[in-house]
């Protein structure tokens, strides 16, 4: 692989909190914003770590109008015990995100199963990082959102009217395998990101990923206009549930999402949330094959599932687990030349102290 | 389109239940199994009426010891209100199915959010017709299963370790839309049936749909030792979750499922269940632009996702809300020539009345 350079976690976490201060950002914000952008490089999601994090606020958060400094989240009354409706107040997402999943998990102590929806949301990058937590702490914990933009054309259609809207699930597979099973990933094909990649690079998309101006299907990145959904109606079917659990939630329509100024005055531009936590013993019907315990009896059906020739196939959370591994190794967060270069950027914009000439090296 | 008769709803359920019944399943059973079928028929769901019901009864029910007529399901204690575990006692499985997601509605009526684990289940059927009725009665319904068999291999595998294990979401937007938005498929591209369809028709598989006995992608049907899971990676993930969520509850190796007699004496060969069901009231943050209510501004979403140029794109549900006004139309279930020749066949072999000469045509 490649060379890397270390960033202590405590000088990251430093940095990337001071950054967010700078903005106008509480300690606490500070603090939620750095601890997911350092989860995510810990894990080695190169696009979702603190560079895209202070980007994004940029481009759609605090100084777009997409998102406020300080915000208080409202905790609105619900008569469904297992169930609470939070208005965000375009509060960071990560903030929201961390302390909604940290909610649901107390609730799915009490219930079994609980859900919190998020109204008035702005980004929260990574929606992996959440229930990753909630994983390593023992739940089975999903979460979905809508995407800042509306960049995906629905199945069989020609405009781009609905979000990348990820879906997110973790399973608390630590004990079993030594890692949480993560399933994470966006609905459509690729990323816009991916596309500016491979224009770059001069190289072709793969097929089913985006379209022209036409609502033709194109493997030519310089012709892209809007993204497809993975797997055909399939992959249009996951990103509906997004919009549609949006939709009750109190987002409104795709196209005007993050677009301020946009569409009348009485229109709203924030994505929503979707939480849900549940307690692994609220499904453990007692009764595994061969006297197995319910961990024994997972680690069970994945060594059968990944036996029979499958040795060489890998889980979802396996890539991260691995990169995770190797972050520990190294003793900090691994990061490129050229994202070293924009940390230090950052520090410069924010008048934090980094000397990037002192970083470690990494043969990673 | 082409050609069917219709056999009215009444004569349709008599005679499954009447098959059911010669079978020794009970008439609460056998009403539940008809029921379903009859479902799927008006929903135009060809490929799980109560044909193949009848077909998987006989290869991996009653007469082979996955299916106990009579079976009485029993309701774990739980200590999580919100949850519940079942143990199905390999009962019919449409039976589970209807009184669980039953039994859900219930419970998120209390808690916002509720889920019922089925473990020593036999198949259902089709995971669309629970979650319709659910959303149809108001509610935003989910369901997945480990299915029968283990026919897909994992994403860079070569055996198959996986079941087709569906994943099927509806939404209550019957007031919204006109009928329930109904995401459901299996996480294989095709199914094995349909390999077979393509066999006999001489026709190629789609890309990304099959391997052979090498582990090499095929489109030809006649080498075709496996499924792939649709959306490589992705398609892979989702397979997972039944899988593991199976796990949790009480599944065992998914290579020895409904393969009665294989593996040791104390192994488990039953599929598991998966129900929840949320309260859309519980979602509503009570915030819509432009004054909407909750059902307004689900419509109003919809609507942006299928304007600007989308307005030949479909929902999913549509097709099966479509093929159901038709069933209205025509006052009764649609079957082909060849379907009722084939109930014609269950009628002699139940000593069950059944005309078909009698049956109106319908041209639909």
């Amino acid at each position: 692989m490649s060379d890397f350079l270390v960033i202590p976690r405590s000088a990251h976490d430093s940095l990337v909190s001071k950054a967010y201060q700078s903005r106008g950002f509480s300690a606490d914000e500070a603090a939620e914003g750095a601890k997911l952008a350092a989860e995510a490089a810990r894990h080695g999601i190169r696009t979702h770590h603190a560079l895209k994090a202070l980007h994004l606020d940029h481009l759609f958060g605090s100084a777009a109008g997409g998102c406020t400094p300080g915000a208080e989240i409202e905790v609105l009354p619900s008569r469904f015990p297992a169930s609470e409706r939070w208005n965000a107040n375009k509060k960071l997402g990560q903030s929201v995100a961390y302390r909604a999943i940290n909610r649901a998990i107390e609730l799915a102590d009490q219930f079994g199963i609980a859900q919190i929806a998020v109204d008035n949301a702005f980004h929260y990058l990574w929606g992996g990082g959440y229930v990753m937590e909630a994983a390593e702490r023992g739940y089975y914990a999903y979460t979905n959102c809508t995407s800042a933009l509306a960049e995906v054309v629905p199945f069989g259609g020609k405009c781009p009217t609905l979000g990348t809207n990820p879906h997110s699930w973790a399973f608390p597979t630590t004990e079993a395998i030594g890692f949480p099973i993560c399933i994470d990933w966006a609905t459509s094909t690729v990323a816009m990101g991916r596309v500016q990649q491979l224009l770059r690079e001069g190289k072709p998309l793969p097929p089913g990923a985006a379209v022209d101006e036409n609502g033709q299907e194109t493997t030519d990145p310089a012709k892209v206009k809007a993204l497809l959904p993975f797997g055909a109606h399939k992959g249009y079917g996951l990103s509906l549930i997004d919009e549609i659990l949006a939709a009750y939630t109190g987002g409104s329509l795709p196209t005007l999402r993050s677009r301020w100024g946009a569409g009348p005055a009485d229109e709203k531009h924030t994505p929503c949330f979707f939480f849900q936590c549940i307690r692994p013993e609220a499904l453990d019907c007692g009764d595994f094959a061969q006297g197995r315990s319910q961990t024994q009896n997972v680690r069970a059906v994945i060594e059968d599932i990944l036996g029979h020739g499958n040795e060489g196939c890998m889980l979802p959370g396996e890539p991260e687990a691995r990169f995770a591994r190797k972050s520990e190794q190294h003793g900090g967060l691994l990061f490129t030349q050229a994202e070293i270069d924009a940390f230090a950027q950052i520090a410069r914009e924010a008048g934090h102290p980094f000397d990037a000439g002192r970083l470690r090296q990494a043969e990673v």
